[in-house]
């Protein structure tokens, strides 16, 4: 398992299922769990050493509101962590602000409101770094992206 | 010591002093520490479960930016947890959202923008429910401010 | 009965039930109002003033738009004031910066938008310093909280 | 005496000055008092039942932060308010929408942010409807503004 | 006819008619006008001057987005304007600002988001200092405020 | 003259300069107005009238706080309009707001807060539609823009 | 063709569809394109170099979120680019910033959110500069328009 | 060479250096770049090429208000992007949202506004994934981080 998903309620599943989405693209293997920084900070703790043990590679979390999620898992950790505000309130903004206002050498990568495929496509993009074959396959995903955009978009617009 | 005043660096001292200038009209012992949810996580938890084991009734936490600080304390105590949001960048409304927007069942008690004063205050009037004597001191406070005030402009004022 | 649940309009009775409903979790007795600062500030203060004979400990106020019932309370009180901003418009922050941006003196504890739980909860852990019992329940509420959680997610999640 | 010009702390004198500097260019009579609705609120609303005995007929408010005086003023009273935000805290918004999003019966006559001068204009406006020499010179006041505004351009401005 | 209410679009009827309701609740004589500062600049200037000569006495004008249209009245005449703003983008922002930061000596009296209803009563209050009959009418319309609202909530609320 | 410059107050002449810098270097003729579309809408009716009438082919038109100035000339004319949002209160926000949201019909061309050079730069885009002379002279513009920044930062940075 | 319009996605062609109606009101030839800044650069600079060469003379850009589309084209081309921010996440403020805000010297014609009616509009407006007889028919829409208007509304409205 | 820093202007070069402290401490070869993606987009696209070439494993781009420099990076290649928002108006929101609000497929990984240090720890990060050394020294860094900490504040703090 190279990636692991948090979040913080299994409400969120859906709006988090996009990361996976993007890792399976990919073929890198995940795992999803379901964590509160809040809730059970001592389990969280505990998955996170586990998650070093593994050798897991990179860490996306997501999470509403006060979004303490990915700044306390990348406080426990030194694996990168990946950041998605959840819209819960305000469209997001207090999510957004909770995430990627990290206070000076505890990053959080983050990405936009509520896209977690994005997040899984930041994680695979940083296994690149490592790995050649997601390398090319990021290389062929984008070929095929504009392949599929001009495709779609061949015979033009009406408007 | 009754109240803990807990912030994450000694650059923040000024913006915090309030708190214990509140604290200390009201003759309330309190003690402040440094300490980061993000840096020290280990130190933080160790300093809580003491401040439980010592009797400490009220925590008054500040932060700026991705203000976890205080949230995080609150999901390892349930002594009541005062939160100051510190103004750090834009114009602290960052600080304000990671603070006030806590998820369900873990609440911190926030007050205004750098308004670390009024932490202190409401760390008395927590404390009042179980000390008589800091109610009959707020009272009297109470009534001295209306006086005092009521003295400052009893002249009018030219406009 | 221990804590008021003052709200001014009978429109918002659910949106404030969050309050009860954790107020009963821990067998905490409430009485709610309806009563607005703006349209009965006479009744209002009456009340206010009832409720200090009566012993009351703890007083939650909700309110929308320009959200002054908190504020105002906890101006013609000693008792604390736990604030709940109500989405009316522009997602709620008119009423959140109406609440927490509190002049120096007279605080309102506030809690996230619509998050009337969580004021019930703050409520409970004011209490706590008082009532040992209280402090026990929480003890219990969080033990149970965390438990339930790992329940609730021991089979994992699929994403 | 025909308005009252009323603020919360002598520190606004000078923001508050634009008012009574709009009012005396009308010989409006005026009278300044400064009254918080959180400190001295029974001084507060003795002075307003004073205001109505003395046939006062606007009344001008300015607050900053969870600004309540004007809305709070407005509920104990049909005198018309005018409310002036005045910036202390975020660009002075959190002043704004506490004054301007008053709840159903109670309105608050809201200029812009530390904008005084407009809330003294606007008393005039609101006495002309009564007096015709204040129309008179509301007119005056207009037609000298353009020829001011002209004379003072006619040179035309080099870019 | 007193007051006159002006916006720009039959689309915005329904969000304007809480002027108009407020205004027959005191028999004030109203008349509504559909015009618009963008696009029949002309006609908007003959029926402003039309209200001065037919002694017109405080102009209602709501508007969206970018919201000109009570501003540019207000400059063209010394008859108070009440603005108020329509929510079509934003929350309404646009059109809160675009309404209250009017520059220097041209006020507009603005009221909360949407909020048609307190237009009306502000413009009751403003005809109130002129005519005795309408303050006391409004002196009893609070009292029965106050009495609807105190026996709407007799029997107190269950939560 | 190919470009008309019009503000609200010769205080912002140093802030509307870029614009007629922008002009400079294309040679485009252009003449700069301090008029209000608030306090001389006559003047500034006038003034758009003459415009029209000696060929004026695009614009200017800077403006703070309820930036009304772009928008009342965009409804006046048929000459594309450009609208600079001056910083006069929260950062420029109400300025924007209030001149890019112009209804249906009715556009203004905005640029950025306090950019009033890129309002030059539009201007002469927007010219050289027209003038295959200035079209020329912008890609050489454009070409040397590159140059000058190549050269400004051929010997790297160092960091 | 004289105009272009482009947007990054098949699903904005409702939203985009005013500028087309602008157009064809003013029976100016455009063509429309999808075209991502992102996911097909190298079309989209192929693209924009056609439009040179075949004498385009004006060009719409469409985008939601970090919307970076109609900055990336102005900074391809001197032709006019119109920016129109699209509502995809919090209210359309990421898109408006995202486009208004360009730096120095690479100017985006920014419209309201959604407002691509006015897009359509406003590059009607740019090419009368050039066209004398799209200059007669935008000064006959505004006579209709008015005319329409009045028409619409010359039965007034009951409130 | 692992990481490029690239960002639009030398004014920016001490916002940026954040980053390569950050860099330094951990020995990451990095090198910086000023280039603009809408002055200079051939030289931007050739040196992206370039790093690609010579292996270059993470960028980080800095830039402020309309910022499309890290997603204009992000779409020309499959390294890793780090965003930087500078604050260069309204607080850096402006650019927050145009680095962050990435559309589906091309992300950017964004820390907090001026927070370059982060974007160096977060490539440092990124490439602890390949270089066990690197992960070795962010656990020493780390540690070291908390011993600092601890020794800064041992004597506490007075408040």
């Amino acid at each position: 398992m190279k990636v692991a998903i948090i979040f913080g309620s299994k409400s969120d599943t859906e709006k988090m299922s996009g990361a996976a989405k993007a890792l399976r693209e990919f073929n890198v293997e995940y795992k999803a769990y379901v964590l509160s920084a809040h809730r059970v900070p001592e389990k969280l703790e505990e998955t996170i050493e586990n998650l070093e043990n593994q050798g897991c590679e990179c860490i996306i979390a997501g999470a509403g509101l006060a979004a303490h999620l990915p700044g306390v898992i990348a406080s426990k950790t030194t694996i990168p962590v990946i950041g998605v505000p959840i819209n819960a309130a305000i469209e997001g903004m207090d999510s957004l602000l909770s995430i990627v206002q990290m206070p000076k050498s505890i990053p959080v990568a983050t990405v936009g409101i509520n896209n977690s495929y994005n997040a899984g496509m930041l994680a695979v993009q940083m296994l690149s770094i490592k790995y050649p074959e997601i390398k090319d396959k990021l290389k062929e995903y984008r070929k095929e992206m504009k392949e599929k955009f001009i495709k779609d978009n061949e015979e033009g617009v009406e408007l």
